[in-house]
């Protein structure tokens, strides 16, 4: 028999105990023992909840029982998740979680911890909701080196992508249509500006390549920007607009970033519609591989942190290796000095001079246009690979003429 | 320092070999201890090879040498790989495997010599090649109760379907191209028969349902009478034909079986064109999840055989816990009793009369129309979800007509 704590009882933690319930039988068998929870936190009351005796507000409770062998922390945020959290790894107790915001704020210590106490911090269901994707990454494709991580890996930002594809609804309205399905937060912020997207690729980046990336240091756009003519020209050269985490190994240093992207419907990703995340990661060995399914919600999120509680109770005495240690020297490569090809659009009352003067600027782009009135007064075209400063120069020189009113809407064009 | 022997030094085993030496630094990092390789048998001399000097015809020099832990059986075939697996067993070493056959085969028995002797015995190669399921299945969806899975899970056939829907070419003439390009055997039946998804879905649902499952009685059908008209109707409905292995629990029993299967371009696995293999597995709690990549080839299923060592490597001492035993009672459904909805083509003299009679034997059925002159003296439709053995006998009395030549292309079509 091992005790487990459940750190908050909102969707994810209500989730968790749901799960162990229903499936408990087989959980038992898989992890050779049964698991029992002996102890809920939360600041509020469940006078009703049938789990009302196993509830309190006092981490000590916890923290001083030593029949609690496993600490689950689904409370989400940075504190008091982080405060628990160290205190419960100090005691000796393996740690759960699904936050994302901790792990990738505080993952390089917490997991220290966790190492030299011969205990596990796992947090499968940090990135990807109920994919499998961290214990995946650390050992099905440990005989790899990872080159490359690609995903999708906000469920929001797609699901009001595709409904701007699929249905032509414009952001406001998808947006809506997303609060109102209970898909996005009032406060729309953390998915729409790309900052939950931006946490996740922190620490896909940080697990593969060893070291602590700082989320903060990321150079991260969201969704608030893309119009539907954005749509319909992507539509027009036989690809779609999704919102990307990426993270990519050349040498000793790293570039990622998060950013909406223009990809071709051939792309595994372009077919990953709705609330779905996908995660493509390429391998030295293996190539190409996709997990795909429900980023988020809360039988797939307490799924994830369930498989990681069977894991732990099957390997109780020792350390899961997982690790990432602090970064010895900056490793992110600076977002200008990267390379893509970009898709813009240019407003201008004399659209032959504006396309000579871009392929002068810019040398041979692919000039797109579309069947809508509202277009009529722009040059639309894909870059050749740039830098992004040369591409940010050339632009700046573009708006600087007067023949051309505005540029806007640059999106980069995945051409591989 | 971890000693281990490769059995077979063909494709996989020198993949094998290639993956260890490649990334060896990361790999011992990931398994926390060097890991050597110090033999490697086959019956073959390799006089040019660099690895010379550990190849060995005697599979006693291996299992009497007590400093080699882990055999690597990437032989294939029955014989002798059943032997030489089960005394390296009873030897107490653990065994790793790509070898699909002998895992469906003789699974349970091999599972359970492993079990006893508190060893593994690994086989995430078998099943999908370099993609990672066997130990998602096992470990990072242990929380879940499986209730379904169906997958893509043989690249030869689903390069050949590829190759008609997108190039319009014949099954003869894309089995042809296959071969040439190394995708198909000279014999190809394994592959085009359904015979090797066949082992796969036997492997994966022994392990879901946790009692062996006799790949020689899951009804499997192949794809050699798949005809481009099939295909045309098929994107009529806005649907591709793909090869399908299908598993789903109801109540003690379960459904099993290969087959060709008419799905929606909107699912999910629609999309997993060419050599690409995909599996789409249904938990109570996760709902669906993908995994995708090459189902095949020397170095990704290199890829997930080395993962499998590093894992033992990991847990030396322990027993993974993955287990089947023998079912107590015959599991599967009888394919007769299962229910699906069916495309069916019917070449006749007279339509009116066909259609009215099919309207009467098997209900209110879809037809559908192309525009292929091969097709103008045939009536084509998709019947109402039936048992299977109601289809048969429908389609019998339907063929006794005289104004009915022939019926053909019977398709399962999946509705939801």
């Amino acid at each position: 028999m091992v005790k487990i704590a459940v750190l908050g009882f909102g969707t994810v933690g209500s989730g968790v105990v749901e799960v162990i319930r229903t499936n408990s039988e087989s959980i038992s068998r898989k992890a050779g023992k049964k698991i029992d929870i002996k102890y809920i936190l939360d600041i509020r009351d469940f006078p009703d909840s049938p789990e009302r005796h196993l509830l309190t507000k006092n981490i000590d409770d916890i923290l001083n029982d030593d029949e609690v062998s496993i600490v689950v922390e689904v409370m989400g945020g940075l504190d008091p998740a982080y405060t628990f959290t160290k205190r419960a790894l100090l005691a000796g107790k393996h740690v759960v979680t699904s936050n994302k915001e901790l792990v990738a704020t505080h993952g390089a210590e917490l997991l220290g911890i966790a190492k030299e106490k011969n205990i596990n911090y796992l947090f499968e269901a940090s990135v990807g909701g109920g994919i499998p994707i961290i214990r995946p990454l650390n050992q099905c494709l440990a005989a790899n080196e990872i080159t490359e991580i690609e995903g999708i890996l906000n469920g929001t930002t797609n699901y009001i992508l595709t409904q701007m594809i699929k249905k032509g609804k414009t952001f406001q309205n998808a947006l809506q249509d997303a609060q109102e399905k209970g898909y996005a937060e009032r406060n729309p912020a953390a998915d729409v500006e790309g900052h939950d997207a931006c946490r996740k690729i922190a620490i896909l980046s940080s697990l593969t390549f060893g070291c602590h990336i700082d989320s903060n240091k990321i150079h991260t756009e969201g969704i608030t920007k893309i119009s539907l003519e954005d749509v319909e020209y992507a539509e027009a050269m036989s690809s779609v607009i999704k919102l990307l985490g990426f993270s990519k190994k050349i040498g000793d240093k790293i570039i990622a970033r998060v950013s909406p992207m223009i990809i071709s419907k051939e792309h595994p990703l372009a077919g990953v519609e709705d609330v779905f995340n996908a995660i493509l990661v390429k391998g030295n060995a293996i190539g190409d591989v996709m997990f795909y399914g429900r980023g988020a919600g809360k039988l797939p999120t307490a799924s994830a942190v369930v498989a990681d509680i069977i894991d732990i109770v099957k390997n109780i005495d020792r350390n899961s290796r997982m690790i990432w240690s602090t970064c010895e020297e900056e490793v992110l490569i600076d977002i200008g000095e990267t390379t893509s090809s970009y898709f813009v659009r240019v407003k201008t009352d004399n659209k032959p001079a504006v396309m000579e003067l871009i392929t002068k600027v810019l040398g041979d782009c692919n000039f797109i246009s579309i069947q809508n009135p509202k277009t009529q007064d722009e040059v639309a075209f894909v870059t050749p690979e740039k830098k992004e400063k040369e591409l940010q120069t050339a632009l700046n020189d573009i708006n600087n003429h007067s023949f051309v009113n505005t540029v806007y809407s640059v999106i980069r064009v995945k051409n591989e």
